[in-house]
């Protein structure tokens, strides 16, 4: 495919913020007048358009006007078929899992159902300027595989894989170890690295698996050692009691998928709010990831994630951010933003000293709080970081996939467009200062209407205004 | 003004749903096939069509399908003239209020810009469905006035006066209590009563208050006893720092107001996320309201509301839902409903026991979960009962004032109308549980875009899809 170019106003993050404390710029990529070049679905350039064009002469370009261009977003942790039932009326996780996920889940083995779950659950990243996702499907190889078909049609990057459960759900739900072990030895021949396909050993949590499951987890680990892992963890205090109960010998949540070697490089967690500092300790050194949910974690009541914890540069932990719909009630990583935003403010009031001078912590208040930089940083190289696939997506670094979304600071509820216009006016930025405020005008005041383009590989694939 | 009928599907409450616990719908109305009479502005007749019909003939009726109609909705604490700065990034309370809020006030003394702000606010309340809001102007009279004229304008009912602020606030921000009293005794005589207007005295907040201008809102109260008492409490750690610092003597916030008369019938403490029991038992016994603002609770990490404990049937506090617009980044009581459930389940959750079982509460955790009956009785009759104005708005009760807003259940992001179709697919409520699952749906998955016209008086005043 031949060379195409588009021109607009550039943001990305060449460092983790949580590293530059104070001088957040220094982690971030901004070009008022920039020129992405892409080839075959690639960047091949990217620059300020006076010093990129001319390397290009004849280049078609797209030119985006009054837009900020960034990476498109990545989803950390998400359920394909809990697209219908996100935000059901409910309860804490395990009564919830029960009334509402278990029963629409199953409804996935229908595969004209399984077909047009999946098509709205794309169309609906895409509207949300989501292209990359580890997702969940269920216990069905067959699902899983219309997953991956769907992807592959839609040239997504997607990581998913067949789910593991034998426990403690409705018994039409769950599969053994056996016939786990063979769907998911098909199914990595089949997907795994093919196209843009990526496979996860995908145990829904502990609580829901035997440790002959969990064997049988280690012993794909073993065999495909480049795939990778997902699954849940130290969500709910009634999850964690009962995950140690079913597991004894193990001194915590992490302890148990530790033991059966399944924590390192390529592993994610979801939630994680629970987590102790020493669990935490063990995820920084072994490379392994958490997703912070926090949409779920307040929907579900779950609890108040330790930002300011796990992006200590002295003990970082891997976080990508994730929607975790449908315990999220919402599919944009926008939603997300805005209430990462508000459980870090919460933490950060618990840190300051003014509730309880036992618990001040200055350093650790000030992390919570979710700027700009720090929050798309996060959900788009910062989770590639954490997905350990920043090789691939995440940046417009040369080599990169060419994945990115276009942001209509006006979008949103009828108060985003005069709210924004405090910044610069209507026109567009012309600082990173500026687009800094816009991207927060965003997350805090937008919604997914301001996600005016969506672009996978190269290609337009969703456009808020019609073609 | 001749009588006008409105036929469709209505929900409202004939009482407060946390009092019939296990049987909330004891508490609602529900005509699937309604019809709702008015004249003048007021409700005359209100039942199922078909008995309320054949006492009307000849009637012209509006026929609205496929849609709920409730009372509009009500707003107990918002800021007019933080309708630009809301959701600006920040820090908690003082901080932020020193680098956004009080220099964008300041310009409301521009008369051009005072108009267009408030007309972009009552014009986004009701894009929001909000007809009716109890608000803060700013210290200035003539900024206070464009508001009251705005909304008679628009006939809507509005509870506001001017601020009264003396201490911690730049010299420009502030007036002395003889200034405010001038000014205030003005603006009652003007428009308290008129019209649909209600004047409140509003001390901005006992922080910001000399004893000499809590003196003289007591002197204001006792010249008038007819009019509200607006103002903020127990927000902040910090804040209550500083005010038991400011007011010797008082061994609480709420003490400061209660030794200077006024705390009563008709007075609103905005927030009091971090009342006391003794504090909450005092309000309750007084007939004094807090509003609970859950959006800004989480924007600016004040802290968790205490919902189960205030709805105690046995120690009842009367609670407003506000969105502290712009403290709360959003103008959508939707969104209200979405942030008040998640404190409620956080809530939840640390009273289940899981986490200390030494603060396990069934009852109060039982409460705190917000379902749709209650949510939606919290921002109509339950915020009109609490606002003292029950009598007025509120209801479709005969003789209330006929605000009401019509909700699209398929309003929202693209995942709105799929989910909603979980419940009743596709078409409308045939019961009062399908009803509130769609409500519920509405709060959780939908937002703005679910407000398909708002009417206020009778007349059709917003229509999301044009005229």
């Amino acid at each position: 495919m031949a060379a195409q170019g588009i021109r607009g106003t550039f943001v990305d993050f060449v460092d983790d913020p949580w590293r530059h404390v104070g001088d957040e710029q220094a982690a971030t990529r901004f070009f008022r007048d920039g020129l992405l070049v892409v080839e075959d679905g690639i960047v091949v350039d990217h620059g300020p358009a006076e010093e990129v064009a001319p390397r290009h002469p004849g280049l078609p370009i797209t030119e985006i006007r009054d837009r900020l261009i960034l990476p498109g977003f990545i989803d950390g942790h998400i359920h394909v078929p809990q697209t219908r039932v996100l935000g059901a009326y409910g309860e804490q996780l395990l009564p919830w899992l029960e009334k509402w996920v278990f029963p629409e889940e199953r409804r996935y083995s229908d595969p004209g159902y399984a077909l047009e779950g999946t098509r709205r659950f794309f169309d609906t990243l895409l509207a949300s300027g989501t292209t990359t996702c580890q997702a969940f499907t269920t216990a069905d190889p067959a699902f899983t595989r219309v997953v991956f078909e769907e992807a592959t049609r839609r040239n997504m990057r997607i990581i998913t894989g067949v789910t593991a459960i034998d426990q403690n759900a409705p018994e039409w739900f769950t599969r053994s170890p056996e016939a786990f072990y063979d769907a998911a030895t098909e199914l990595i021949a089949e997907f795994h690295g093919v196209g843009r396909n990526l496979y996860a050993i995908t145990p829904r949590f502990a609580y829901g698996a035997s440790p002959a499951l969990l064997e049988t987890c280690r012993r794909l680990r073993d065999e495909h050692p480049g795939v990778w892992v997902h699954t849940h963890i130290s969500e709910n205090p009634s999850e964690i009691a009962g995950v140690l109960a079913l597991h004894g010998g193990s001194a915590d949540y992490l302890g148990v998928y530790e033991k059966y070697g399944l924590v390192g490089e390529r592993f994610t967690g979801g939630h994680g709010v629970w987590l102790s500092d020493d669990e935490l300790r063990r995820m920084s050194e072994a490379g392994a990831a958490v997703t912070f949910c926090p949409c779920s974690n307040l929907y579900l009541g779950s609890g108040l994630f330790r930002l300011g914890k796990v992006t200590d540069p002295e003990r970082r932990v891997l976080t990508s951010f994730g929607t975790d719909m449908g315990g999220g009630n919402r599919f944009s990583m926008l939603n997300v933003l805005e209430d990462a935003y508000k459980v870090g403010m919460l933490n950060n009031t618990l840190l300051d000293g003014s509730v309880d001078p036992s618990r001040q912590n200055l350093a650790e208040a000030e992390r919570n709080k979710l700027s700009p930089y720090r929050a798309f940083y996060a959900i788009t190289r910062g989770s590639a970081e954490a997905l350990y696939i920043d090789d691939r997506v995440g940046s417009f670094d040369i080599g990169r996939e060419a994945d990115f979304v276009v942001l209509d600071w006006t979008g949103g509820p009828p108060a985003a467009a005069w709210h924004a216009s405090l910044y610069t006016d209507g026109r567009g930025p012309e600082t990173l200062d500026e687009a800094a405020e816009l991207l927060f005008a965003i997350m805090m005041v937008g919604d997914d209407r301001a996600v005016a383009e969506t672009w996978v590989a190269g290609q337009r694939t969703y456009a808020r205004d019609g073609a």
